[in-house]
């Protein structure tokens, strides 16, 4: 099946307690388009870069079977920049400076050739350019959105507009607490539901996440990762694992959505060891599964004879 | 198999953002027995009350087969007293008031009938006092201690003596983030089980447990709680239903241990629907293993064909 990823590409500066980066390669599309690469090769990927940005990393989404017709290239200034530290708590981190550069007029064409996808990533960019990109495409089959605190609070009636025609929301705990102004995180996931998304999946970082779809609560462990080197990147490598099981397979059964929830977990826990996308960019099928079956050895209840 | 409880049996004031109570049944021991009395007969309970217990809360523990020849009566003061309440968001609580009275000069003196438990379960008290508690039983098969933050900040040194003749220590998850003084959760485990425990259950509220035994680490889910009543007694209460667990099959296997978190998680689900331990006084059998059974249903990671 088809995938759409819409999104930011970026450079990043990174700081964490174990090193430092100068400019790499960054953005929720570019994460989200490299980790569903494992699992499905026909991606498609729309958002906009600038004069800096290098034919290695044009080369890197290409090797990964990444579709960049829907990549603009903007003469006019640099591509999108974001540098951060992160404290010793890597659950903390401080923007250091934050230059939109051409992503600050991205307008989000998507070519003929990508409108009838079947599966469409929102990566967490402005509502109404997230809007904009569902005007555009013919009846996918699945909308998957995640969106931040910036928008809730910034532009909470574009943001909820658009909510109305996504099918699935990934969001983090705290922003699902403020998206529905409640504190249980259970009643919390109702009220965001009623909203528009029909399944809404709520990450907690160190703790796993929550997938609400149908009438099932999925609880899903995190996985014990000792060596967190660097979480840049991990919530849309998340999506992008999510996204490429559930293309692979076409299988929106809540049996297979569990499935698609720890293959992003598993691609998520993999992309924190080391900086930016670099473990993205050589993993092996074989550690893939193997990491899948770990997580489920973490979860598994014995029945009570 | 014999469990001995030590800890304190009090009096609590609650309040919630759906009621108020004056004075009713509490403390760690109340709670752990109360809990544990549904898997297990042979329940020794070690404390001490005043002289305004109430003959109805000791045929409430009489009628659970809690034996009560090792709680003291004290009748120079009243029983422990704690008065709080909770937030909006149940996470959070203010003390309003405790008055130790005769909690205050407790001295956990063993019956020599409890000695030879074949479990003990060390409420949160003092270090110095659990460690009185080891000094006086003779080789039990399993040690599980409780602590605070108040008693981690306050007698570290008698705390850790305490730690090296414990086997399973049960703390939240700031707790053992501030004992090993680190943030990394899984990293804190392996140093606060260097310190001695040899297992080791982080109960991380609305998200579940990890436990650590031997090589394994077990991920426990929480139970998705809409309507939380009220969360005191919570912790004492998932410490009861583990044990209780344990005590009544004595399998302390990796495997065993895993169905005794989620037995203790069980219970702490019924304990906050209701004030105080109310909830845990008429629980039947099915509604027990029913919920044991909703755990499973909620952690299933489906297998990849």
């Amino acid at each position: 099946m088809s995938l759409l990823v819409v999104g930011s590409v970026a450079y990043d500066g990174i700081e964490t307690p174990f090193g430092k980066t100068d400019k790499i390669l960054g953005g929720s599309a570019t994460y989200i388009s490299l980790a569903s690469s494992y699992f499905t090769e026909d991606i498609n990927l729309v958002g906009v870069v600038g004069k800096d940005f290098a034919d290695e990393d044009i080369e890197l989404l290409k090797s990964k079977n990444v579709d960049l017709e829907g990549l603009q290239f903007d003469e006019r200034g640099n591509t999108f920049f974001w540098k951060g530290r992160y404290h010793h708590d890597l659950n903390m981190r401080d923007t250091l400076d934050t230059q939109l550069n051409v992503f600050e007029h991205f307008d989000p064409i998507i070519p003929d050739g990508y409108k009838n996808a079947d599966f469409v990533a929102l990566g967490n960019i402005e509502p109404s350019l997230q809007q904009k990109v569902l005007e555009q495409v013919t009846d996918p089959r699945l909308v998957v959105m995640d969106t931040m605190n910036f928008w809730i609070e910034g532009t909470p009636d574009a943001l909820k507009q658009t909510l109305k025609g996504v099918d699935l929301l990934v969001i983090n705990d705290s922003e699902a607490r403020e998206l529905a102004d409640e504190p249980n995180l259970i009643t919390a996931a109702e009220k965001v539901r009623a909203m528009g998304p029909d399944s809404l999946i709520i990450k907690k970082g160190e703790h796993g996440a929550l997938l609400f779809t149908g009438d099932e609560i999925f609880s899903a462990p995190a996985y014990p990762v000792i060596d967190i080197f660097d979480p840049t990147g991990a919530g849309d490598t998340f999506m992008g694992g999510l996204l490429g099981w559930l293309a692979y397979t076409n299988d929106l059964t809540p049996h297979n959505m569990r499935r698609a929830v720890i293959m992003g977990s598993v691609m998520a826990s993999f992309c924190v060891e080391k900086f930016g996308p670099e473990r993205l960019k050589d993993l092996k099928e074989q550690e893939i599964y193997n990491r899948y079956k770990e997580f489920r050895r973490l979860s598994v209840i014995p029945e009570i004879e």
